[in-house]
């Protein structure tokens, strides 16, 4: 997959791969992330008085991050969606200029505070080792947090080329159902449950592969890091259905950028 | 472990069961970066243009993201070794009083130029997956050698830790050697050739284990993303003898922060 070249972003063997691929990596960043205890200062609203700002520790972190990454033209790569679009700095090196893959409104398609919101709320007090916290480790829990939502957030924004990958392949049938409005009928056409048990049943085999040392294995009780079932229920109450909120809301405002023409051709 | 209670940080056994984890941590960390390309220009000082900067673009993202680590107190910690430890912020959180572990002088052991060189020079041509570069991935490519940088310089400082215990366990000789200036003898000490050659056979466990998608692993020839033999000749070539290289300058300043009547006692 190059993203200067968009049939490559739109090949749905390319993009299937590209999101296996980022299993392993959200598994791995919250393997890391499982080291921690679960440390609720972090994500307190104001817990820690910090001038000028309002929010909490983790949202000050992340914002840190993603200014810096900005700088670094992060956020101009189609695949990446900020969790603060309104407070980013211009970038340092020269800009890129991408072809256009995505409908023009993309960019405001972003779930991004539903998932902090179920990151903090449901995936931290399941994965961190223990409840409580050590406050010598506030900022390195931060610091993994925001891998793990910058690795699921590109996840489920990635709904965004599965959309438009399947909008190009068939046209008349997501004209017509954009035209009627009809969500069911669009979620219909984006679902495929044998691929979504598929990924659960990847994601327990990964979980326990990468969570436990292999060298281990055969000793008793080899100790995992990581409960795979909870990254099993992770995906499937979370990234999989927001992954389809995603999909369906870019191509409920699909017909915003397409040809008059082409839209009459079909209705 | 717990760096507020300094017997628990002395413990071999804790020491030992720390480095075995932060192997895990390396390995994600390098399979993550093996996902791009050698990408040059990363390390090219003066590529890009950046006003009031002088060095490589990783260079600059690395003192970014080490200011920003700075403010959430990171380089408080006894066992992170900043790169750039002339440039730091102070912190916006509370300090935290860690008690005394390591001799006074311990944070000017700082080998990271070392380990920038090395990882620059001989680990990023044998992980990434392709010469050349990318472009639009410049700044993913910085960002993951600035987690596999970390990584690894915390594991090759935690070395410190192995000689303080060391030093503790067995004050007569280390008094001793040092009053001597034995280098050869102190590194005898320090050395188990055993142990490190099975750091090595665990470490092609490991990058095997977890550089392969599980679900495919009997198929025919499951592609690994990593070659195990890199990581483990990383290990033997460089994070070895560096973190030995720190336990020997640590131990050779260590009476500088004795007692009078300790040294006496044992010359």
């Amino acid at each position: 997959m190059d993203f200067t070249k968009p049939e490559t972003v739109l090949d749905l063997n390319n993009i299937r791969q590209a999101l296996v691929r980022m299993e392993d990596s959200i598994v791995f960043d919250l393997i890391e992330r499982s080291q921690f205890f679960s440390s609720p200062s972090v994500y307190e609203p104001n817990k820690f008085k910090i001038p000028n700002f309002n929010g909490s520790f983790l949202d000050w972190a992340l914002l840190q991050m993603e200014r810096a990454h900005s700088q670094i033209r992060r956020y101009e790569a189609p695949d990446e969606t900020p969790f603060f679009p309104n407070d980013l700095l211009p970038t340092i090196l020269p800009s890129i200029n991408y072809p256009k893959i995505l409908a023009n409104y993309a960019d405001e398609i972003n779930v991004n505070d539903n998932i902090k919101k179920f990151y903090v709320e449901e995936i931290v007090p399941q994965i961190s080792c223990k409840e409580g916290e050590q406050q010598e480790n506030l900022g390195s829990v931060s610091t993994q947090d925001i891998e793990c939502l910058q690795a699921i957030s590109r996840r489920i924004h990635f709904g965004k080329f599965v959309a438009e990958a399947k909008y190009q392949n068939d046209k008349p049938l997501y004209i017509k159902l954009i035209k009627e409005a009809d969500v069911d009928g669009i979620e219909a056409s984006i679902t495929n449950s044998a691929v979504e048990q598929k990924i659960l049943e990847r994601l327990v085999i990964k979980a326990e592969s990468y969570g436990v040392d292999p060298s281990l294995r055969y000793s008793q009780n080899p100790q995992s890091k990581i409960n795979p079932q909870v990254i099993a229920k992770l995906y499937k109450d979370w990234i999989i259905p927001l992954t389809k909120k995603v999909e369906i809301d870019y191509l409920l405002r699909r017909l915003e950028d397409e040809d008059q023409s082409q839209i009459e051709k079909y209705v």
